[in-house]
């Protein structure tokens, strides 16, 4: 009998061309599909709940097979994190219904994107921050985001050229800007989906809040603009997928 | 007319066979040598403040050299930063006294140590921390700490085998222990010099306090033990050399 399985993951995007399957190159999804093999034998395609280009990390992606093997969760954890190279590893397994999709039945996604601002570079930070030369104004940066709609509303100016015809309604649930350090700032944001590149240009004239260049007013602005008109798109190793969100009762992670 | 420059350092342990130069590796001492020739044309020895092992980080590790050029300390730290590879980057620099010696002009060194304690590893934390599969008991670990000796004592047993008649008296400054996320646990330390792998042990040890193999009194206790005898000692890719401190005056950093 077939089963589905759940997996929540933890990768460092940085030796990864993304998470989706390309031939030719090394992805997260390659390195899964081949771990499953050499585990189970079986040769199966997996899901992802969200895409994460070339370079951006995950804490909390979260992806979905089937198997016809009987090992519990716990035992899936396990064997795939074994054989899994070092930059990723199973963090939590669930046995989930025949029918569960990670992406449909998501009902948010959680980013945070980190910018280090400070005069000189950060050899410690360099492949997981964007790292800015000028101080950067928090108030100003928090301000801006407090005028963005949460309600559903066209993002289209904030995301890369896409299909004609392509739905780009999606309601924001959450979004803050923090210091969390002398020359670090972080931005946590929610919403029931994303554009493709839409967190990375919201980081990318957030920052320009940030420098002085936008005002907190004309951030809000930007969503009026004509699709794709926002920039720039903030870089890969800035951000992280720390969780993707199901209804109650959907995945019940076993480390929960 | 010679001058004498200090440099703040960071850099990422990981890619180096250690702070100071080795015929045939690659070490921070050889590639900032190498960047201080391509930029003053000069070939000069540089000293360090303190040695560290191979995949040990430092944010603050402090250099000094001599140089006949006429370059201001920002502009000594712009070039060589420029020049450089990604791993390492001068943060601040200095005019320093004829006569100062980045080692025994110290009056302190801070480290910090970090450790994962989760389930599952953790990729994205890979080269930066030590990962333990057990949950530490970081009230057991403060209070072992809280009963080393804050006074001049005899640190041989926590050192690797040293030379024959090799002073081992070291005065330990400050110490602490606390858990700064759900799977996170940092050491901070902070004392007049440290033994070669004198933090790693103390930690290693520590460990096994957090771990319930040993008993807080049992931790200090360890003192009393023959030269080397504490173990095991904790991998390099947790430690971090965080500052090196020096009498006020000598040295004024370009970003304080």
């Amino acid at each position: 009998m077939s089963r589905r399985i759940a997996l929540r993951l933890e990768y460092d995007g940085t030796g990864f061309s993304g998470s989706q399957a390309q031939l030719g190159q090394r992805t997260v999804q390659g390195v899964l599909e081949a771990a499953l093999e050499s585990t189970t034998g079986e040769e199966r395609r997996i899901e992802f709940a969200g895409r994460t280009d070339a370079g951006v990390h995950a804490t909390g992606q979260v992806a979905a097979l089937d198997t016809q093997r009987e090992y519990s969760p716990a035992t899936f954890r396990a064997a795939l994190s074994h054989v899994l190279p070092e930059d990723v590893a199973v963090r939590a397994a669930a046995e989930v219904g025949q029918h569960f999709d990670p992406r449909r039945d998501a009902v948010s996604r959680c980013y945070r994107y980190e910018i280090e601002d400070r005069r000189e570079r950060s050899p410690l930070r360099r492949h997981r921050a964007w790292q800015r030369r000028r101080q950067l104004d928090v108030a100003a940066m928090a301000a801006a985001v407090g005028q963005l709609p949460r309600e559903l509303a066209d993002w289209a100016a904030f995301a890369a050229p896409a299909a004609e015809g392509y739905p780009t309604v999606r309601t924001l649930l959450d979004m803050s800007v923090r210091r969390c350090g002398p020359h670090r700032v972080s931005v946590s944001v929610e919403a029931d989906g994303f554009l493709q590149h839409q967190v990375r240009r919201m980081v990318g004239a957030l920052v320009e809040v940030g420098e002085g260049a936008l005002t907190p007013a004309g951030y809000a602005e930007l969503l009026d603009g004509p699709p794709g008109s926002v920039g720039p798109t903030a870089p890969p190793q800035g951000l992280m997928l720390v969780a993707v969100r199901y209804p109650p009762g959907t995945v019940e992670w076993d480390d929960e």
